[in-house]
């Protein structure tokens, strides 16, 4: 954990006292698209950010978003962050910031604009793929893992958005009504946790309004909860174009503004903060605040006088990195239902093999919004399972329906967002055709007993950052495709790669469901791995997948996706703490995922020693296969005189066994976090004075059941 | 090694015997661009074939060379032929074959068209980047190791072009005058040990006539020598179109014709044979004789029966795969000079760096013909740099030529092979500007004494199949680019990415020289890690650096590049054999490579054991780094009556050691090889009464001298 010291503060002091204020200015507001203008006389370099949170983006031209398209920006491409929460396994989330940090750093930069802690709301939300959970302790401990490794290269993590950017529908003027609980409970515990356990150097202000202000103008958020309760002294910078006011935001702790325009001088902190400063409207000790919150950064992270000497290298795109890529995603993949145990198949016994669905020879890494990456390369679904299988099965591929790819690194920035509505009309005369040869296919490969994988889902023509999904549907008619595949073999693998829950109505029909997210460079070589068993599953839902996007609170109760004004009305009853207290049906249920071996759990003892709970219980693999198991520790808290969530989450660890292998777990929670919750009356943090604790596989696999008191 | 046994030989004649002649003929000619037709009813499938030699390439359509533009044929991009063969290490040859054997497997594929075994005559011929050395005895050790790797993924290797396919002009129709003792020294060993020590499965016979006759209707070539003499007993298949005449073909040891056109039944053995059959032209034992071939080679394949439950499946694509690619390009790069101890540059040292040169942000899997690949990934020299060196260093590039990039993959087999000449106008106008450019930035670094590296060459308009280079010269002015850059600043590090030598006229002028080959998809890594000193560089020249094109005998004696006709009047003395033997200077002699250690020889002890000549001796490391030698034995025969070149390499093998560590270093030759010269009298293989041995770390460095009886 890397944190600012007083030595870091006092150098700042030092450094800033020597400054004019023209250079002060310089150095907090962008002179380019990704950095700001240093100071050569005293050996003050320029602070360089640059586009995370999967992979380190490629280089634009200082004032010109086009791509450079030259060789050496090619990058690890690493799982997604729901694919990171996925794995329940905060190492993961550690290697995943720690190669994104080894590259930041190899690249050259300073600050990584990751990770997207926000909170999933909705499904509908277009960066829901970015976003880790709708819970926020799987959130926050990821998130504090993954900081910790990106930090460990003298390369700052830039957690965002802070906060609540929760919807792209309007994101820059949207204003979120939402109650102080939802915001202690949910949507800031994240951030918090970034602050005081990963010490993260920087964090970055949202765009959307909460409560009637602008996030990079709250001295609600950045001044009284960040800096003063928090303790926060690291460096807060705008989303890109986020501020709207000089004096608005100069005033409250935004240290940084940077932006998409090229006019950098016109900037509110560039031009017009100088002439407020001159002018008397604002006073020049804001100024050093802002700058000296930089200097002890740059200072933290080795760059300033001879520190520079001792500052980490870094490296990119080696064979090392894509190989963490491959150990995250063996982790992060789904397995949502096996019903028929048609999975693991069997190489040695397959012959042939029909895969259907254009996502099975579709990239994803060149898509997404900021989070577009130039990967070293992407192993497809299709080339991981011929590449894994090799030439002794005949791997037939359909695609099924017609989607076209544009390259978002060219166009994403500068043309509209609109291409695949503007494709539509052409992708339905060809879907039709495709999918009458994928089910005629699918005919012959079920007579004679031969397995069919479909791999569909979404792409970031949909999971795309500045736009949300309109409804929760697969696009290009998957469903009318998937029924058919169902009707012909309801044994067909379903694999979906997708960064958000989709609506699955022929769900009763079918028997196997794979969920892939976007998984980085070698997702494909870990989907092969999976469906093959050379990998058991071990990835667990971090969120719910409902039945439809009607029953989501944010969309029942709330609003969502509107202009102007969104009402978090479902206050902290958000995702499983909404399902499970009012008992709504959902497809599956947060914490689920399946493993080719099963697990019993037993002998629950809690303790209540100084200040945590202890809780220790035995695991048993009862299969025949190595596996990983994730336990789960949820919180019903009693006696608060509030209402209250049936269920919280509040501990989790994994777990490897042998087949037959029975292991003593242990998971320990602070007292603080098992039993805390916002008190509605007091305003404030309350201890509830008892609670069940119960254990489990998911929040609906729950095995084992204790009391605090 | 796989060889064929009699019991693939009686199952090829037993099943041979249950066929029709028509399914005859479909086993022996192309049904598609890359296979031909298999006999459902008896089992027999398609033999399916694909290019190497660098990796498996892309799927094209059955009969139609356009790619087919999905994800599932990217592949390992292996270092090239010359590459392989500039290791002296026969271990990384045998890993060259067996991850490209793995991956020919993977892709469902029974021959892989490799190694390309010709011998380098001159350094203009257009292949030159596929084929391994000027001399026969390092083609072969390299080959067979190469084959032996192939070959235990169950896929057959395919040694090409049976024979003496030594230049592109005209390929299809130059008739070459060859001595027998030039054929028998120089031309063949390497196709003979292909056969005798690596048993490979099959060959493929060239294009050119030698001595009169089509190599695919050459009696001499494929019936006495191959099958008579050598004992083949495998499948000769023909290059890609390279049949004239179904008669003289099917009357030879000629056993597939495979071709480049889409009239699948009008190829010579298609149609034409049959009729020829029927009308009792040709003998049906002469087609069941090449089927038995085709058969035998099945079995031996396990592509037969119940064996197929036991053919290994490959695998490709993965990141073993690449982690060996690297391992191989370590190995392979040659440090030329290193006069003033310039390398390796210290990384820790280094604040800036500049790149010069298009060559260091190019890629070249893209091009080359039949070698093409559709690779994973390829680190460019540019991104190897940036990514090993990290963010501590600004690295600025400028290009300094304009060389257009065309993708041949889409272009190559369609369109014309003039399009660099066709650019070269609007390619000379670019440069001057480039070449200011990257002038004005080198003056710059030299002034504050930051090092400057280029990165030049050659690409795959130059070396490429089915053109011969015009000239050794560099292209796109790099001459005076790279004199430009010598007189600002001697010590630029020059680096060399090109298949075959070009002219150095400011090699005077330089202490730095690197040459990198087309080096696979990890080749910048390894360029980076060698100009940083995190590999030794251990490569060794595979052939001689001439000073002109001039001075190579096929050009000064011999002819060399004419249409019709080419006569090897050099007879024997090719390669260093010849500048060696007539005291012409050269630029970079044979064997010739630097390492960052110094390497002392001692103790030489010749015995001459039952049928070995075993040379025993010191080598110990005398610098002050880890590094690998590579001693080589060269033979001057004494007494033979005949004129006879003054070195001849007989052994080599390759040594690491530690700082200041001594080894005892044995080299046994079998003495057959050591004394065997072809006797132009006799015209027959004889043994010479007595020999010089020379033991050195090229053939003129050498170092210690014996004698054998």
């Amino acid at each position: 954990m890397t944190m600012i010291s007083e030595a870091n503060k006092a150098k700042a002091r030092e450094l800033t006292a020597q400054l004019t204020l023209e250079e002060k200015i310089g150095m907090i507001h962008g002179a380019a698209l990704f950095h700001t203008a240093g100071v050569e006389r005293l050996g003050i370099p320029p602070m360089r950010y640059d586009d995370g949170p999967m992979g380190v983006r490629a280089d634009t031209y200082d004032d010109n978003w086009a791509p450079m398209h030259n060789t050496r920006d090619e990058v690890a491409y690493l799982p997604s962050g729901s694919a990171v929460a996925s794995t329940w396994n905060p190492a993961l989330a550690h290697e995943t910031g720690r190669v994104l940090g080894e590259e930041a750093r190899g690249r050259g930069k300073d600050v990584i604009l990751g990770p997207s802690l926000n909170i999933k709301r909705s499904p509908l939300c277009g960066r829901n793929f970015e976003y880790m959970s709708e819970d926020p302790l799987l959130t926050a401990v990821q998130g504090v893992a993954y900081i910790d490794g990106v930090q460990e290269s003298d390369v700052a993590a830039c957690p965002k958005h802070f906060a609540a950017n929760n919807q792209e529908t309007d994101r820059l003027d949207v204003d979120e009504t939402i109650s102080e609980r939802a915001l202690r409970e949910l949507y800031l515990p994240a951030f918090r946790a970034a602050v005081q356990q990963a010490g993260t150097l920087t964090i970055m202000g949202a765009y959307n309004l909460i409560n009637g202000t602008h996030c990079c103008e709250s001295k609600t958020l950045l001044n009284d909860i960040l800096r003063d309760e928090w303790g926060f002294d690291g460096l807060v910078v705008s989303d890109w174009s986020a501020l709207k006011s000089t004096k608005r935001s100069a005033e409250v702790g935004l240290d940084v503004e940077m932006g998409v325009t090229y006019d950098f001088d016109k900037y509110y902190f560039a031009q017009p903060l100088l002439e407020a400063v001159r002018n008397g409207e604002i006073d020049e000790k804001l100024v050093d605040e802002k700058v000296e919150h930089v200097l002890a950064v740059m200072d933290a992270l080795n760059m300033l006088g001879d520190a520079r000497a001792h500052r980490k290298a870094g490296s990119y795109a080696t064979l090392a990195h894509a190989q963490s890529t491959l150990d995250i995603a063996r982790e992060s993949i789904v397995l949502l239902k096996n019903s028929a145990n048609v999975l693991p198949l069997d190489a040695a016994a397959t012959k042939r093999l029909l895969i259907v669905g254009a996502n099975a020879d579709r990239i994803h890494s060149k898509g997404g919004g900021s989070a577009v990456i130039k990967a070293l390369h992407e192993v497809s679904p299709l080339l991981g399972i011929n590449g894994f299988l090799g030439g002794n099965v005949e791997i037939t591929y359909a695609p099924g329906y017609y989607a076209e790819q544009v390259d978002q690194d060219d166009t994403w920035q500068e043309e509209s967002l609109e291409n695949s509505k503007a494709n539509a009309a052409k992708e339905a005369e060809r879907t039709k055709r495709l999918r009458d040869e994928a089910l005629e296919l699918a005919r012959d490969f079920a007579a004679s007993g031969d397995p069919i994988v479909f791999v569909g889902g979404l792409n970031h023509d949909y999971d795309l950052e500045a736009r949300d999904r309109e409804n929760m549907d697969l696009p290009y008619e998957q469903d009318a495709l998937i029924d058919g595949l169902l009707d012909i073999d309801p044994n067909t693998v379903l694999v979906f790669v997708a960064g958000s829950p989709v609506t699955m109505p022929w769900e009763s029909k079918a028997s196997t469901i794979v969920w892939n997210w976007y998984n980085g460079m070698e997702s494909g070589t870990a989907l092969a791995e999976t469906l093959f068993g050379a990998v058991n599953p071990s990835g667990h839902l971090p969120e719910t997948f409902p039945v439809n996007v009607a029953d989501c609170p944010a969309h029942s109760i709330g609003t969502f996706g509107k202009k102007g004004h969104v009402d978090y009305a479902e206050d902290i009853y958000v995702g499983y703490r909404y399902y499970q207290t009012k008992h709504v049906p959902v497809r599956f249920c947060f914490g689920h995922g399946l493993s080719y071996t099963t697990f019993e759990y037993s002998d629950l003892e809690v303790r209540d020693l100084d200040g945590s709970i202890r809780l220790d219980f035995h695991v048993t693999n009862t299969g025949d296969r190595a596996g990983k198991a994730v336990p789960q520790a949820y919180v019903t808290l009693e006696q608060t005189d509030e209402d209250r969530p049936a269920y919280e989450l509040k501990g989790f660890t994994k777990v490897e066994l042998e087949p037959g292998e029975r292991k003593q777990v242990t998971i320990t929670v602070p007292r603080e976090t098992a039993l805390r919750y916002w008190c509605n009356e007091t305003q404030s943090f309350a201890l509830a004075p008892s609670a069940e604790i119960h254990i489990g596989e998911s929040v609906q696999d729950l095995r084992l059941n204790g009391k605090v008191r």
